[in-house]
């Protein structure tokens, strides 16, 4: 059995999807974030960077005690050793599939969740940044464009580096982004879309969210606890 | 033969520090980020992000065609996998690994670049975002700190993890941190920077640096083309 430690946002969306599409039985152990349960000590001996997404494999191919991780770029590839899914076996597949997730996580992840913290929770307008974050966004979407315009998926064949983008991805309007300008992204991101799987994995926890946004929650995630990196 | 795609800055020193660690042959082809030679068409082939590092591996395992890569981290990985060292074998010691190249990748690189970026290279003081990284640098470094009270290095030996984060550590007086403060961080910082093949990896193309911070390498990295996450 695996435990995801988890809240529903793009992050944690990333292992759902893949849990999902694997098949593969888990339960979620929920983190409110807003209440700022990442801090809690039993969830940083899991997650020393207090952050969700976090998985225990309890029953771990070595056939040892518990395996736990953090990071969801981690993750996805634990599960894709795991299951032999969505992460191609041979040198030149899996290094393509590795340079997107390794995209997603350096690039794309961090620098949509400073636009997103500027344009929507920031609690003053901070024009220089707002500038900044937002040219490199749409920087971003384009080499993305550019990338699924020879291919179906961002690697090739679907992978989890489109699980990893796709979560991001789906926050384009909040993030000022329209995807009329970048056709590539719109038809992969239309086609991934139609997936049930996917779909499944969007859904989970879906009632936890509602509480994250309160004014609370706000002085927790961007008070004194700030968290940067993971909103 | 590997050629790398290389300006010397943290996110190069990562991949000259690994190839002098493993004692592979490389040939440098110096990408000049100051004169906007990362958006050369011949570069963005290889580096469709616009960055650098990249790699080219004319001899790959497989005995096919080169393999290209960018993203530092997926290259770190390509090169432990090419050379069998740095990153352990077992699933256990592998997957520990993995998950601090991640938190490298998305966390201490990211808001290391942006904590730089508004302390020294921005055009305007901006309170509000110095204060921001400033503070999210300190508890990286908290939680890095944290990580080496445990263990010698950050996943437990010596592996492509520290080689990630290492060159950003060395930024830190720059950055505002003193390493005072985080004492296990001086420990391993000092150990390391002890080693041989680490310091002949920093060396690398050295002379190369003096052109990068000129008035027009600014408005080439945060004008028009800014990179607001490889500074």
């Amino acid at each position: 059995m695996l435990d995801l430690y988890y809240w529903p946002t793009p992050n944690g969306w990333k292992i759902t999807i893949m849990l999902e599409e694997c098949g593969l039985p888990y339960r979620i152990v929920p983190v409110n974030i807003g209440k700022g349960e990442q801090f809690d000590p039993t969830f940083l001996a899991l997650s020393p960077n207090g952050r969700m997404p976090a998985l225990v494999d309890h029953a771990p191919e070595d056939g040892g005690e518990p395996v736990s991780l953090f990071e969801s770029g981690a993750i996805l590839e634990y599960l894709a050793e795991k299951s032999g899914r969505f992460l191609p076996a041979d040198l030149r597949g899996r290094y393509r599939v590795k340079q997107w997730l390794m995209w997603q996580m350096g690039g794309l992840g961090p620098m949509l969740g400073q636009n997103g913290h500027f344009l929507l929770y920031a609690p003053e307008k901070v024009p220089y940044a707002i500038d900044r974050y937002g040219r490199e966004a749409r920087r971003l979407y384009g080499v993305l464009d550019q990338a699924l315009a020879d291919a179906p998926c961002v690697a090739g064949d679907y992978s989890i580096a489109d699980m990893a983008i796709f979560p991001w991805v789906m926050t384009h309007k909040a993030q000022g982004i329209t995807l009329d300008d970048f056709p590539n992204v719109a038809r992969w991101f239309s086609q991934l879309r139609g997936r049930e799987a996917l779909q499944k994995g969007l859904a989970v926890g879906k009632t936890l969210r509602q509480s994250t946004m309160s004014d609370d929650a706000k002085r927790v995630l961007f008070g004194q606890n700030q968290t940067a990196t993971n909103e």
